[in-house]
């Protein structure tokens, strides 16, 4: 049995809904043992939720945990850092500093700035350094991009992604109902924590995620624009765009937490010279494959062949798998990683499309371009890489 | 019983597909008899076409049948006009000018300018003219767009709308297969028949319409590129837009024939203030309507009861209906019109959705103004109405 | 041009539901014209529904039209027979002695007993019969046919078909309502007017039917109980049976009115040794083909290339085709038999699909076995064919 | 926090697939520690697989497990069976002899008297006795019972439940292949370790289970036969019965293993005075409900507000779960159940849907009559219940 790793965690104290879902993936595939927390900023809220989760060792500051931690013959391994975005990176940086790995919730940073020090601290320190991006976990997302790669859509030619929700379609960060204002609407409408990006940066990054992980393709350029539908938001709650790629390419992003109706609607179409794919997140046991001309084959996660699906998944045909799956997905692929990194040698190849820092940096890219972009009335923007 | 209605045909010889379409269509409610046509531009085609259909009189020269038809005692009362584009506003203005109806195949025409003098005409000769945006004619489009209108989703927010073929990937225009061209694709990317716009004037400006007859919204401005992905193509095989309306509201059109594997989709989503609403054409018995954070209903063309579906159904739940239809309902509505404007009396209520000249200046006004933002590289416009 | 056909009509008159879409159908193709008719048994509501359909000639008694019609030069060459089951027989017989075609709407007969007569006397008299099991019009259910023909599917080894509808949940029969009792149920609950079959005669009928058009099989052999859920209702609203064939092929047949929420859902499922079919009513355009242990590939009507669903079809990819186009071809079909009948020669291969007066004494073989079985308690009873 | 139990388990050694996925559903919701087992009957696979999964007390003997683990300080509280058939009803004996808690495979036993001595053996020792009818543990499933037993649709009617897959559609049982024999499928169709009833047992019993469990019904009497399809196997392969309930109530019921593009396919629909409804395991966050004469609601497992689907389920609206967390969710209410009747309080009201040994009772009886019917050709036969 390869051992399980000592993990801790910051933020995720009660009420989150994000920490909940980190813990049960870390747990799923027994790779990982919750060992440690700084559950909240609250002191004693940070211990209720310690206890509550019968945590060994409870912080109630993450500076302290990080150095405590590092110090330890027995310290945590890995941090899980899921608190509001704007610590992302002060948190990832003590916590290297302490020599321990990062499996961090997107959106990376609040700044491209900021993303990139992240990730030249992680390759400075030769941590593995994963970024939730949840999506790219599933086992037909994984297909769709070893189906793209291998050729079999031909050349991309056009990219259709989006993401609608409308938990935000009314201004539930005010507390005007009975039940007192929506906590995740609170610090995810507020640029103080959640960074200058609203829906942008919490749903249309995954969108943007999503397109580049199948598609093997970044955008060099975009028009697009933010827009905010509930009077008194201090964020975007709508996004749109229209995308250029380098080889000729053509693509639209639309992410909106207003759309009346939509759950979680993460949609991904892409068409090449061949074929076309589809795969809609509310079905991720599906992905359609559709050649030219053709009749659309309906690929299911259980029959599915490909290495990179077959890794994925852990149930037979026909047994649904969901969120958490491929989130534990992240996990036990960080996990080879990090087990690969201790022991100096590769990762092995099934756990390479683990989404990392890097994937983080190009999300920052996104937003900073979306917005500048916005700024300048919806005008096309390259979007600069070095 | 209502007479049945004088009918003529210009285009839509052997060979062509909306002729026989328009023909079915015109026969489904027995609104119509045929009884003229002028069905190709060669004499012989047209002869041998008008034989193969029964057709009592036929015509090697529109010109002709317009003033010979218009002399007739028992001339024709209607044309149907199925000509590529660049002959619909001289085939019309034709038959006008002899005081007959006109039923038209979008786009209305290859200008604005041509666009606007056949609105002039029609408006000053006081006669109907009923462009066939066919897909206005299903039952739960125009149940979409009745709700929209009891404000049953609130104030619209969000319009995204679709239109993707794929039988446009490959030069099919040229004769390089077994088969020789493609007679439809032939005609439809030459700009001497087609006008200045490819995918955007074929199928671009349906999906606007859709849009447009739903939402009861036409965007103010606008941001769009036409793009040719096919190499030696004369127009554009695709095309991108973001849209802005008065009243704040944003949408995304997206018109393409080279997205492998799409046979006919045309989906739009509309979402208001209170609920989201969603049509698929390639599903046409169905009409998804969601409340904000509810449950999407199933509505269905048999058991709605709005008034304007009822109007435009033949069979009871269960038994779909389809595109020819659709089509139908259009002819209907048509008849209506003409019955009544002869009669010198109001249409009935019932026929007032049918998509007219009207319709086909606003698709004009679209075209132009996707042409010239794409010119200025996807630059933001202005949809100019006076 | 192929010559229209004339047709009559006997039954359908003003608020019938299946005489206008008979009327329809026949005109959707352009094969016949409809110039006189018998529509109803009221000689005044007779006269004003042929009236309002501009109808050439009206009869007040069917006997009358037979004779009259048979002797005129310019007389019907087939007659459309849409009265309640009790009618079928008689009308038949007596334009059959007139030597008119007969295009009939189904059960074929109240009785076993009088079917075969039927049969007889058509093949005597060199008549074309015709029976409107509508369903077996769709393209796609003539491709499933194609499809188990050439062995796509290995040897079938189970048969599920399945009708349920929910418009006789209430005793709609009786005046209980504001609007009165529904025309519809009034005939077709009454043993006089449908015969000793409810539900079994009218929509399980169809269900039988489309499973051994598709399967090419017909059981061996049955279990079955007929149930009356509504109190009061004077024939079975319900029935479920179980088949044997004499391959060793299983099935299940269920048919009811009383399924709360259904509106007209007809599905059938065939599994052979090699793969299954799935094909739902109200989906016409879609065929599911999923090999054994692969992949789902819907096959839609305007891409599947086999002769059978090209034949049945008439407009490109994408462009639904429903209910009516599927009655419109079997209109198409016997048509072409007539034709042929009449010179003598062999009918076109394409139109063998039509289904006929054969069809029909097989589902009343169907309806004697299953109401035996069910009156014996369920008990296992072989369908005797001589 | 509640303290996590001590797990042992019998069966589930390498290559097993149910016992994997017992071990992450007793893990996913952290209320069960694994530590002991007798994972196989041969030793050294026992001991490899106790290592493998890091296990702290291996054991060779399921006996011995049962006497040493009773006898500990820190012994098991729970033991999951996940044994072939034949050995459920020993081992469970055993561990309820030492006064252990059993969470066990389905079906419960191979004999009615055997279940019988089970049930009476559970209840006598007052101990708890999970049975993993792991399709109750869907949120929706619970949801749809709620529905039915909040008379929302009135009441049943009519009961539709399928459960086709097929694996089994070829020998591969038999070492045919390049692979050999698939192992699952050989001791699944082996009657002396799977019992008399192949798919029976296998999944009718669950199709069963899933029908009783939302409709709150169980049929009177049924008529049925098994039948095998695939030469030379030894058990039935595919089942089909119709069932008759007290209320008048009617039910057909299908379960294959040979129904060639199903993968696990299972089904039901209820269908009451007032109203539909509809699951599809292969769907499960969704649940169709739908008024007579009305709209389909599509219910969404993140949406519904009863107490029972809000009880099961972890993640927000749109973010697909399941079968692992269905698997999980008993597991957490059987958890819930043991701690209450080691507190000797009643057990939590949300934990109440555990399926229990009683319904493998129930499930046993099922069987025997299907059995029996079948052995009388497919007689109508009560089911006898004291």
């Amino acid at each position: 049995m390869t051992r399980r790793l000592r993990l801790g965690m910051v933020g995720g104290g009660e009420g989150a809904f994000i920490g909940a879902v980190h813990r049960i993936a870390a747990r799923l595939d027994d790779a990982f043992e919750l060992v440690a927390g700084a559950l909240s900023s609250d002191a004693a809220r940070a211990r209720a939720s310690a206890q509550a989760l019968g945590l060994a060792r409870s912080y109630a500051d993450w500076r302290e945990m990080a150095s405590v931690e590092g110090a330890r013959e027995d310290g945590i391994e890995a941090v899980a850092i899921v608190t509001p975005n704007h610590l992302h990176a002060p948190v990832a940086h003590a916590f290297m500093d302490a020599g321990i790995h990062v499996i961090c919730d997107k959106p990376l940073a609040v700044s491209l700035a900021e993303g990139e020090a992240l990730a030249r601290h992680a390759r400075d320190a030769n941590l593995v350094f994963a970024l939730t991006h949840t999506y790219s976990g599933y086992p037909l997302v994984r297909h769709a991009r070893e189906l793209v790669e291998a050729g079999e859509i031909g050349e991309v030619r056009i990219v259709q992604v989006e993401y609608a929700q409308d938990w935000l379609a009314q201004p539930v960060e005010r507390a005007a109902g009975s039940g007192g204002a929506n906590r995740q609407a609170v610090w995810r409408t507020d640029p103080a924590l959640a960074g200058p990006a609203g829906c942008l940066g919490d749903i249309g990054t995954h969108a943007y995620q999503l397109a580049a992980f199948v598609s093997a393709l970044v955008p060099a350029s975009l028009a697009a624009e933010v827009h905010t539908f509930v009077p008194g938001r201090r964020v975007d709650d709508h996004v749109q765009a229209m995308l250029r790629y380098a080889n000729g390419a053509r693509g639209m992003l639309w992410a909106s937490q207003v759309a009346s109706g939509a759950e979680n609607t993460l949609r991904l179409r892409v068409y090449g010279t061949k074929a076309g794919l589809a795969f809609d997140q509310e079905e991720p046991n599906l992905l359609w494959f559709t050649p030219q001309g053709g009749e659309a084959q309906r690929l299911t996660r259980g029959r599915v062949t490909g290495t990179a699906a077959r890794h994925a998944t852990r149930v037979p045909p026909g047994h649904p798998e969901g969120y958490l799956e491929a989130f534990a997905q992240l996990y036990r692929d960080a996990a080879a990683q990090i087990h690969a990194r201790e022991a100096g040698v590769a990762a092995p190849p099934e756990s390479r499309l683990l989404t990392t820092v890097d994937d983080g940096v190009e999300g920052l890219r996104f937003i900073e371009a979306v917005l500048a972009s916005s700024a300048a009335g919806g005008a096309w923007r390259r979007i600069e890489r070095q």
